[in-house]
């Protein structure tokens, strides 16, 4: 059992993770990919105080070498849930869990909106994790909505299971080995069904699947979270960065505009300091 | 006329310059002291992430040379007095006024409280500026408080004027030259009077005076800004750094807990975004 769960390896991730380790707290931190991906844009950034003029890469590799200095492990596990369950959280990442008394919550912002009917069917055949539910379609007829080629061998392992696997990459250069996969290059529009899901429906056609898999490195907060409160598309949060669930805390982007580097890591921060003084008042 | 007016060198402060210098906008820049100052203490920052393991005074340093990069001036003045004049912020600084159409308060953490009497009798024999009222002393008595040594220059001003000086300072080492000023290194307790000033009580005895002159690099935030709400001394604002003043933005440690550098540094960069977006709404 953890203290704190930082899930986010971007500034405010990174800002956490550091302000908890210099802490000496007991934690634990989460990123889909590494921080330096999660960092790296194109752009120059000027307004970062201390670190006059630097491009997003080098802002990530000073990142990097200042969690190294201080001897933080990230693990690069996608976290596909967070469940209360009573008096503490526990956070899925493919088939294992963990868990933890509080959780700071540093997404970024979505790109990625749900498609129509993901949220609707989940848990009655759609299901975010391959590895928890893979068993569950054995010979069965799936279809697997990926956002990025990090989740190829997920995918490989979702064909080793089914009768036939529709693929739909949601990125270029698809490449799979898995005979009963066919490639599917459109977007899809809407899961559809009755008590589960039936088909997957495209501008020009469906086709009829048992399952689908939606694989994306980060899941929208409220799809994350049950339950979660959120205004715009943001994590609703107070001056304290307490989001309308006691114990779960969001910094960041993710907790809306500016959208800047600072901003973020300074919410990192100070999420870290609010979580501390959650955790000392229920003791 | 400035668009924003920024008051505070540190690290609020300083981010706020710096982003409202990368945006282009039309802003001004006081601080009471250099930034390094400001901002340099004894001990070792960890946690500001991109700069491991760095001492204030380098940060203070590194700051500095960040807003030269980008050919930012601050004005090293003391702000007395911000006045809602009428669809603008007037700013006092010793004889001078500004005028800006939002102000940005980055005045850290106070560590010196009011004296007693101190805003009772504020206009009514107690003053912050030297410069401004000085002459309304001419011949008179007057009592000095000075928290710096950096105001022994003012102080010689108001001997220069004043019959009697009693010179009140905070801080060790007084060094002054006027022949009419009489040191007391004893707290002052409270400033008595009755329509105006007329005693300062210590706890072994008192002085009777015309005036008192209150010289401090901060003035308290309530005492700054008539009417600003504050709670438990701290400056109260929402997520969008507004304080209860339309067009006056609060940023960094005067805005509360934590009192982390990378915070308040994130905080100044998101109140610019907001007085842009508040002055965008006026248009």
């Amino acid at each position: 059992m953890y203290d704190i769960a930082i899930i986010g390896g971007g500034p405010a991730g990174v800002s956490a993770a550091i302000n908890a380790k210099v802490k000496n707290k007991n934690f634990i931190w989460f990123s889909s990919k590494a921080v330096s991906e999660k960092v790296a844009k194109a752009e120059l950034i000027k307004n970062y105080p201390g670190l006059p003029s630097v491009t997003g890469a080098e802002l990530g590799w000073t990142f990097i070498n200042h969690c190294e200095s201080l001897g933080i492990a990230m693990r690069e596990e996608v976290i596909t849930g967070v469940y209360d369950t009573g008096g503490k959280f526990t956070l899925l990442a493919g088939d294992k869990d963990y868990e933890a008394k509080t959780v700071i919550l540093c997404l970024g912002v979505q790109t990625v909106k749900p498609i129509e009917g993901e949220e609707e069917f989940l848990g009655r055949g759609v299901s975010y994790c391959a590895t928890c539910d893979g068993n569950l379609y054995k010979g069965k007829t799936i279809a697997i909505f990926a956002t990025d080629k990090i989740f190829e061998h997920e995918i490989e392992y979702l064909c080793s299971l089914a009768g036939k696997a529709y693929v739909i990459p949601l990125y270029k250069n698809a490449n799979l080995t898995a005979a009963n996969a066919e490639i599917i290059m459109k977007t899809p529009l809407k899961i559809s069904g009755g008590m589960r899901v039936e088909e997957v429906i495209f501008k020009d056609g469906k086709i009829s699947v048992d399952g689908v898999f939606v694989l994306r490195a980060s899941v929208a907060p409220s799809t994350l979270v049950h339950g979660l409160q959120t205004e715009d598309g943001h994590i609703s949060v107070n001056r304290k960065f307490e989001t309308n669930i006691a114990g779960i805390f969001a910094a960041g982007d993710c907790t809306g505009r500016p959208y800047q580097y600072i901003k973020a890591a300074g919410e990192g921060n100070a999420a870290v300091h609010f979580a501390e003084e959650y955790l000392a008042g229920k003791q």
